[in-house]
């Protein structure tokens, strides 16, 4: 967290909690936001009997929903509406039924209107996929207050 | 379908049919198996409220999985268990309520074990994602009769 | 070809040409351009010695780099300069010395400024490598003549 | 460097030194080794006029050989023959002539033969390109010596 005001912690806490709110997705698929700060997010979520595929393990959808989903937090926490642009993602190991997974979100580099983050997602200490994911700034804010600097 | 025997062409109808069986998840989405051959999936799926994120448009991670799950049918086609080890997708337009994405995998080559597919994810004529995947044949088949040959 | 205009093919050509004229790292590298129409490119080069890595195949710098540039013959090929701006690609099997590669780039899709590219890398049958690459259009056109409509 | 045993840091600078005197293309395009640990690796490349594109900025080839050289370094570094299976480059900014780029290879995951890295290629504090790579370990050692524990 070193080099980030309290301003701007305090804004990507306040953005999580405006995002969180309208998060239809995330609350259906029980995803929990466990920490939010600039440029970063990490959220979980438990593997239920809805996102079990036929080969009896979760589906990459769900596992990617939530990569995902931890990618819009993190690149939405500076109050720049952002959107995924392009998303990598390599399964390293299967999650399986009631396992919950977290999800870690951590901006590698910001160009422009791009940024780009690495995401990994854990099911204790196992690994279960690493992402690249590529952002866009758009316009608009997520909570009306000064947006914190680029 | 040029150089598919009958016999592919039905083993690929089979496999289908017996993995659409298991999926749960992609009955619980309402996805469609519109066209299975070796090698080629198409599947669709109509946009619910259920998949609107906070930006009002479809979560990154439903079409991530129609195009997931048409990659699942398109690598399994020959018979031969196969899983996606890593997928690319580059979001294009957004997707809105009620539209219906239809995901066309094509696979682009095939060394060993690995294969590589392009995922085309359309509404009309409208390409909401483009997704390359490389899946990864493990052990086992789906369907009970001799695997079609690699 | 199909859906080409003739005046679209005969830019393309020309982009083509002044690119190629300016291209000094495709000639050090013996590219060879020996195909190109709007959103498609083909491109050979031979492995040479100095492309060689310590596992005595083709770097896969240079694999990259003859995919990287038959996307970037395709994606300028209507005449609005563009870039790459990301690409995926996976290694299918190992280029030897004296191999010829010939790298195919075809137009997977395009919305506003971003457009997607397949790219495969084959030598004789077998293929090396396959890519997706995304481009951007940025300001200007390689050759002084209306730009073709987008 | 917590963590790695001096065995393990000795292993992989031998590794690197044995790698490096059999990099022809390293060498060929002054490719620096300036840091190796186990799942880890710095390289160093100055951006020379051979390496300068149509658009008068580096090829992207270029780029993505000194970021797939720092994977190849790094997920060899155990001592256990790895290969770049994929990589996905996402390019930020422009390489000028004579600028130094250097790139960070960092392990992210390892998951059976498989592992992961995030790459990035900076130029003094700008960042150049971010890569996420994934890496098979194959048969054979680089060095004679008992390899590493994985």
């Amino acid at each position: 967290m070193t080099g980030h005001t309290q301003a701007a912690l305090a804004l990507a806490t306040e953005v999580g909690k405006t995002m969180f709110a309208k998060d239809r997705v995330g609350h259906r698929l029980g995803m929990q936001v466990e920490a939010i700060r600039p440029g970063y997010a990490r959220i979980a979520m438990q593997v239920s009997a809805d996102m079990i595929n036929g080969h009896d393990i979760c589906h990459g959808g769900f596992t990617f929903a939530l990569a995902d989903s931890a990618c819009a937090y993190a690149c939405n926490s500076h109050n720049h509406n952002a959107l995924s642009q392009a998303l990598n993602i390599v399964f390293l190991s299967p999650a399986r039924l009631g396992e919950t997974l977290v999800a870690e979100a951590v901006e590698s580099a910001r160009a422009g209107r791009t940024a780009t983050y690495e995401i990994k997602v854990r099911t204790g200490e196992r690994m279960v996929a690493v992402a690249q994911a590529q952002s866009r700034v758009v316009s608009g804010q997520m909570v009306e207050q000064p947006a914190a600097q680029v």
